[in-house]
């Protein structure tokens, strides 16, 4: 109950740390926040293939009355910086691309005719759209992840995205199982199983299995007969053998 | 979408298997069913600290009229065989201990006055109950774990309880994590990050975790820029390789 609770955190202090690779901490806790050393998104970006254009350009493309603009260039994703978007004109952009400076909207490319030197635009549905801005996500020098957080799949993720290569998690805790008893044995002995008047003792590899799916290192402590003074003993050189 | 689905399933076959120590096996997928040499439980036993006596003895026992009954020994869990209960007596008996012959039911201590050469038994609400049968959980020869089963913390308890000290697993999936891309960079490449035009492959990090977590081992295949033929390259060196 709370009480037995209470009195086991009672005498249970937080584990030290460590610094670790990345690519070995899943599951563990982060033992001190990671900021951001850069803004992510890193720079404005289309959050859709199109055309960066100004929304004044296509404010009344229908259509009916398709607008019609030149194409000065494609910018791909992971391209250097484009140059500036001439007052009405278009550029062809992929989803991740940087936005060039001048345009704020991003026509995704379904709503147009897919022109290469000049584009037919249909429909202004995006006008001031699709534009992602820079730190969106995460602003230079924000906390990425917050200290005491279990790095699972997501956190990973982030942390690798603001570069971090090793970061500083809780050790692991050791969590020994004791099985008492007198009837219990392992494995091992299971031939006094067959002959009856004993049992496995299966909590022992349920609870240290337990033990590691929670993130602690089981430790086997073994079985110890029904006597105080054995358990005593027991605990004590467990203690000692940590 | 389920076309995609379809077209990786066609091309997926079930692994192999290898037969490992139980301690290794959290999170494998069991290859071939375990049976129980033995009945579990290996004896009637009783499900409570009491008194083994017959239920006939004890149908009128009330608060304001006790039964009393000699006590005839005690039964401590791991005792061998006891002597069968003789007619209208008691055995002081523990969890998990066996039931001796002739005895049908289980008192609960509360339920009396601890007596040690006599008892006194105050309900009969207990009468016919407490006892669990032999097999009651697991038939000998039964199937304790089917084919096909995720081996968690329970089933683990379920193996060690029939001594299956080794059991036979589908081998773990290996999962190439290939990332595709010309923005995409690994960590150590986190200063193309800072110079702007470049981002962490982030969903590699996420990935490899996913696929170990999901019980698969994840093999990094790197970046492969923007290049249809680079990336079929790339996947058939990954067959060899495998």
């Amino acid at each position: 109950g709370a009480g037995a609770s209470a009195l086991i955190l009672d005498h249970v202090s937080a584990l030290g740390s460590e610094t670790l690779p990345l690519a070995s901490v899943l599951g563990r806790v982060l033992a001190r926040e990671v900021r951001s050393p850069v803004a992510l998104p890193p720079w404005d970006n289309a959050s859709m293939d199109g055309y960066a254009v100004r929304a004044t350009d296509v404010a009344k493309a229908t259509r009916e009355h398709p607008v019609a603009l030149p194409v000065f260039g494609t910018i791909a994703a992971g391209a250097e910086t484009p140059p500036p978007l001439e007052r009405g004109g278009a550029m062809r952009i992929m989803t991740g691309a940087p936005i060039p400076q001048g345009a704020d909207t991003v026509i995704r490319v379904e709503d147009t005719d897919r022109g290469v030197d000049r584009v037919a635009i249909f429909d202004a549905r995006d006008a001031s759209r699709n534009v992602r801005p820079a730190g969106e996500d995460l602003a230079e020098g924000h906390i990425a992840v917050s200290s005491g957080t279990v790095i699972g799949p997501a956190q990973l993720g982030v942390l690798a995205s603001v570069g971090a290569a090793t970061v500083e998690v809780r050790r692991i805790p050791r969590v020994g199982i004791l099985a008492s008893g007198d009837e219990p044995v392992d494995l091992d002995g299971f031939d006094e199983v067959r002959r009856g008047r004993r049992i496995v003792s299966r909590n022992s590899y349920t609870m240290r299995a337990c033990v590691a799916l929670s993130g602690g290192e089981p430790v086997n402590l073994g079985i110890v007969g029904d006597d105080r003074e054995l358990l005593r003993a027991r605990f004590l050189r467990a203690r000692e053998e940590r």
